[in-house]
């Protein structure tokens, strides 16, 4: 057994004067005076612990192999730190060098890279001080999310990935197969005669990557009254963007017995929520994002936390935006959808805090929301925050069977592949609502990273789907 | 807003005497001398809360509407109850039915259906008792996954879904494609003339869904030394059995500085703790399935828990099986893997508990699992659990860069679609080890189901992928 000893967070939250092995890899190395000062991390935290090599303590041999990028095992003394900025450091007794990184080689010298080299090397960058800032984000904004839903009774459900339905139709789709394509069956007789007979594929059908877990989320609210998904959604688009990725993940929220009242009250108790968390656990990342990519990142979410979102309907936005003056690229005006311009001005001109709009125009939102008694308008809601626009997306879900078939069949949709969405309204329906959250998304709110790419481990994108 | 009230679960656990509201669907009815007796049910908890109507105290109108199926709010008192096994019940003062069900095409009445039949109707089967319970289970088993890891400074990783490298050769894969299958883009000319071209596909080559995230989570623990994956992963293979599913979830540690006794010590404590964990938030659940399916379900957790695994190499295991007298089905030899039938024999009969199984015979594993030094076995590991077999499998990880490339070339692999995997050994390499667990599979040893698709919501298998 190795047993590897402490996390290097813990080292560092310890006492002086003990005994302590620590684990991991060496960031610099700088000499001074026959002194070696190494900093070593194991991801645990964003700083680093400093070992101190005294002259003569650990053989020449081993010491020629501590150079950045090499994991090691140190053992030794934790002693108070004369250096600023750290309690202590650990006086090196013995050194183990369990993997060497060649200086001649090794892609991650200490040196500022660019995102888009850091990009090619997805194997190496979490080791680097931005891209463990952001996967211990990531981890604590996921623990978060699970935590809020836990605590609150939502049941944890695991929607499909697969799917033979291409409901709501939110975008383009993956295809997903079997079939041999240098070599498909084709029908070779009666009416669909040379079309792909898609019963010899693996479903007995078209299958697809999903787009979203809501619809089933609503079979498991309307059992289990409160539940969530947490997983990856896929949208084929080919949007070579900084705020496009092929595979996401996704927060969507479904709660029966609730209206839209209820769905905006979670929807705020929930960003606030996890955005504070996130600042408790991840405060020395987010200062690091802070300092080096967006002075403003700790101001916001701070004053989000602390805000009380605006509420305001999309009938009343459109008439502020109108009165506004500006000279609008996109135009406005009732029924058309809002662009980044017009949110960005509600949230950080208008309002100057998160702005929640509510009933939305029917012909721009989806078939299933809830309509109103105007009947023009939808019982949506989008949360729209400073400088990152929606956030939140969601609605009241119609809950009543003949308008919900009537929307089905003004929307072009096949009410035969809506069969069980359907049945939900027959037997047992109530009022019941939820919402969207895009983690990614969210993800570039708390680090002020730019590239989307650069929140998520392994990025798929338009060209793209490396390691 | 409507402001759901309680969970039933808490008003279950309230004091009596105290105005309640309670919202759920209606399991049964009994008319009994005037007196109505409605239980209902809101997913939270596995017992139902009984409503008692008075005479009178309800309009027949909405009294008519109170059938099973339905969706109800019921506001009223909560008194002690006379009935034995409920400490209380709710007496109704106002009844308010949001969704009715025809009782006369309602499929989910109070009878006892086929789990066929159930699984034909998972948009309604989650209000069963069985799959409520199902469920419940569910999610405290992936509540207790992720609590396991993250008190124990774990980072959760989430590796991709769409991959483009046929990694690890695990099984049959399905492909994940944009292109037209009406119209493929073949090379008109050079030497793949008439070969599909891949370079049109929205990846630019031939994508797939994942079969497993270790790869992924390797980097990761090399960089943030403990990590976790906790998704989807698929199977493209032509299974149709009770213990088969296309799209599954798999949880997967991975730990470096951390060698195979270090990952079976993780593991037992792993298992034990979940399941523990699990006995403790949904014990109700747990003893409908030691009553309804399995009465050995209880007995067998319990045991698992408490006992301690047994650990055997491989080649031991061999020389029991050989000396056991039996007459096997299939043939017991050295470097043959083990069986079903083997398995049990270990499990249920020579040591009574789980065992361990280490050192397997480098040709019946994984390129990627580190050599020992007789050159003939690698430092896997299985877990075996009486009556279900195999339900985690791991191994210590090949971390010296000259071995793995020579096993790589061994097994047939390309070196050049594994130069990331390579380059991890290249620089700051650490013995490591993890291991895989098949979520559903923890799940048939927990509810005692005997069918896979029963304890997923959505099963995806071949020929079938509804909802």
């Amino acid at each position: 057994m190795i047993r590897k000893g402490e996390y290097i967070r813990d080292i560092l939250a310890g006492d002086v004067g003990r005994p302590v092995v620590a684990h991991g890899w060496v960031k610099t190395r700088r000499d001074s005076k026959g002194i070696h000062f190494v900093q070593i991390n194991d991801g645990s935290c964003f700083a680093d612990l400093q070992v101190v090599i005294e002259n003569g303590a650990i053989e020449e041999s081993v010491l020629k192999q501590v150079t950045t990028g090499a994991s090691v095992r140190v053992e030794g003394e934790l002693v108070p730190s004369p250096a600023s900025g750290q309690p202590v450091e650990l006086k090196a007794k013995a050194i183990f060098v369990y993997g060497t990184a060649d200086p001649a080689s090794y892609p991650l010298q200490k040196k500022g890279h660019t995102m888009e080299f850091l990009r090619e090397i997805a194997h190496l960058r979490p080791r680097s001080n931005t891209f463990g800032a952001v996967f211990r984000v990531r981890n604590a904004l996921a623990k978060a999310i699970h935590d809020f839903f836990q605590e609150r009774g939502f049941l944890y459900v695991h929607t499909p990935i697969i799917t033979t339905s291409d409901c709501e139709g939110a975008g383009a789709m993956f295809g997903v197969t079997t079939l041999d394509l240098m070599n498909l069956p084709r029908y070779g007789e009666g009416p669909r005669i040379g079309e792909i007979d898609f019963s010899q594929d693996f479903f007995g059908k078209p299958a697809y990557l999903t787009v979203s877990g809501q619809l089933e989320a609503e079979i498991f609210a309307l059992a289990f009254t409160n539940v969530y998904t947490f997983g990856p959604t896929f949208r084929a688009e080919n949007s070579n963007t900084p705020r496009h990725l092929a595979e996401f993940w996704m927060v969507e929220p479904e709660m029966a017995f609730c209206d839209l009242q209820d769905d905006i009250a979670l929807a705020e108790e929930f960003l606030k929520a996890i955005i504070a968390k996130v600042m408790d656990e991840c405060l020395p990342d987010l200062e690091f994002f802070n300092k080096r990519f967006d002075p403003q990142v700790l101001e916001t979410l701070e004053h989000v936390v602390k805000s009380s979102f605006a509420h305001v309907s999309y009938t009343e936005a459109i008439e502020i935006l109108q009165k506004s003056g500006r000279n609008w690229e996109f135009p406005v005006h009732w029924g058309a959808d809002l662009q980044s311009e017009h949110e960005r001005y509600l949230t950080e001109e208008v309002f100057r805090r998160p702005v929640i709009v509510t009933d939305y125009p029917k012909e721009i939102k989806a078939f299933y929301m809830r309509v109103n008694e105007d009947g023009r308008t939808v019982r949506a809601m989008d949360v729209l925050a400073p400088r990152i626009g929606e956030i939140i997306g969601g609605s009241q879900r119609e809950e009543r069977y003949d308008v919900l078939l009537q929307r089905i069949r003004e929307c072009g949709l096949s009410e035969e592949n809506y069969w069980w969405y359907l049945d939900l309204r027959k037997y047992g329906s109530a009022p019941h609502a939820g919402f969207g959250l895009g983690f990614e998304r969210l993800m570039l709110y708390l680090t002020g990273m730019k590239n989307i790419r650069d929140v998520i481990p392994f990025p798929r994108t338009p060209g793209s789907a490396e390691f």
